[in-house]
């Protein structure tokens, strides 16, 4: 989606993917079939590219620094990258820039683990530091004789442990920052998560004025701390009367941002596309409601139905294989502003 | 254009185009780099696809009949291009449907186009029966006396002279037809041309009830009387009071109907693709009225300015040269439905 929005504003797209015919490769001009980490497929990357960037988080940063230090435009930058992977990096720089998390320890030993329960007290989520999405690498634990079971189901790696937060639902806000310091705001979306992965976002969201701000200055503070250029996705937990705590940053274009393709004149992946190729940022406004639906695995099947539906437009990803929660497709339902 | 909407629907696309590189090669999995009557490339093209289709009507008749007569299913069919390459074929199946158009006669010799002056009077339009487009190969003759003059100016070859419509304006209807008969019609768009090439589409344009009727009963008879499958065009010359002539119909996805891009959940390009595949036509009405301006030539440069404008869609196509008069990109500027 992010090569389409390429395309359609002229430039030519080369992707490294180390799987063959990708889903981005099929849409682009050129595919290098790589490693991540391949330094020769990197300093070929780095030449024929203007500027480079990531779709998802779990590129190495490494392969970023590799791409910087040898000119390359990187976008957004190796240290966004780098934070965002490292969960205990993450919470502690946001934290510094004001935009507040849940209380959270950095466990790396069991003993840490016991002590860091005495702390938070329980329930209390315990997640790896690194890797993981979607709720993947992470366990609650309810009291603390869970702890060594806990510890081994992660499988006993550097980690961090998470207080409960009272929240009465989550949001997101995708927000964009060009090379000029720039800044746009989406409105914001709300979302709801099945078996830890993301099953719906509405947007825009029924937000009141303070929590709109809030979000806002939250998004502002993040992209400016990390002199961040490109879109970001911002997962907030909402404590009601405008208090949010930052569960997570992605950074990149975020799936409970694709409603603003059905919702938005310029929608996430062209704001993408315009922040890193230093190009004036387009329009947030929606001019619709959207409700978007996830459909993982199986769910794509439902598409003869979805495609008769009047007011929806489906979004499918060309993926071969429709493994059990592999995320295939999407569905924005569309509607009248309320 | 209609290979990304493609993608987005689940397809791989596979571009037959003898320009290496080309602009819906470079977004496409796959281009055959031959000439487009290229009988072994069409056996490829035909093996490799489920459905063929063509993004402009100068593609050889001949191509589409191999293709189809090979077993590939060709949408819309040969019958429906052969009929919109040919100005006399065209105006005479429009007229046959209850289409109307101008007063025309088929002009072989110069005996026959002062014969054929004396017919239809001056001014009169002599244009080749076959190619051009954009205002090519066609000559207003405003006295018989002309007549030797502009015969020699179109080359002295097959041609069809054609009366002058006393019209108000020039609009257009875009419409889909499925293999299953369903059609679907597009508010129409108001057209302004400079030189003989489009130069802006206003839409959804400021109709009467009758005209709209008008004008959707004329694409309604096209469809079914050509037994199409796809996007259609027809220019149409409005003379006021519900009365419409159809200018030119054209066999694909038009220019008149890029305003669909920004002023429809389902644009143009996913119509078309959603007829061809056998999937439901989707919905067709504007949430939006778009200004669509065509940007030829060295216009591109205009590119900086026009992304900064905040309520433009700019869509680049990727051509490497700009030639005078080509079409390089268009804009879509968007404002609220009156």
């Amino acid at each position: 989606m992010l090569s389409q929005a390429a395309s359609r504003l002229g430039f030519d797209v080369v992707i490294l993917d180390p799987e063959e015919n990708s889903p981005a490769g099929r849409v682009s001009r050129g595919q290098i079939v790589a490693a991540y980490d391949d330094p020769t497929a990197l300093t070929v990357l780095g030449r024929v590219c203007d500027v480079v960037t990531f779709e998802f988080e779990n590129v190495p940063a490494a392969s970023a620094e590799q791409l910087a230090g040898g000119g390359a435009l990187v976008a957004p930058g190796p240290t966004a990258l780098s934070t965002a992977q490292d969960r205990v990096l993450e919470k502690t720089f946001l934290n510094a820039v004001g935009a507040t998390t849940v209380d959270f320890v950095a466990v790396d030993t069991l003993e840490d683990l016991t002590a860091a329960l005495e702390t938070l007290g329980t329930p209390a989520l315990l997640k790896t530091r690194r890797d993981g999405y979607d709720g993947k690498g992470q366990v609650w634990i309810k009291t603390a004789k869970q702890a060594a079971k806990a510890f081994a189901e992660i499988g006993g790696r550097p980690a961090i442990l998470e207080a409960r937060a009272d929240f009465t639902r989550e949001l997101s806000i995708i927000a964009a920052r060009g090379h000029d310091g720039a800044v746009a705001v989406y409105p914001l979306g709300q979302n709801h998560h099945a078996n830890g992965v993301l099953a719906t976002t509405l947007a825009p969201a029924q937000v009141d004025a303070a929590t709109t701000a809030r979000a806002r200055e939250i998004a502002e503070a993040i992209l400016e701390g990390l002199d961040y250029v490109g879109v970001i996705g911002v997962e907030l937990f909402d404590l009601g009367g405008g208090d949010l705590l930052v569960n997570e940053i992605a950074p990149r274009v975020h799936n409970t941002g694709h409603w603003t393709q059905d919702g938005c004149l310029c929608d996430q992946f062209e704001q993408h596309i315009r922040a890193i190729a230093g190009w004036p940022l387009g329009p947030t406004e929606a001019h619709a409601q959207v409700e978007m639906t996830n459909l993982l695995g199986d769910d794509v099947d439902q598409w003869p139905a979805l495609a008769a539906e009047p007011n929806a437009r489906l979004h499918l990803y060309g993926k071969a294989e429709a493994r059990p929660g592999r995320k295939m497709a999407h569905v924005n339902r569309v509607s009248r502003l309320a």
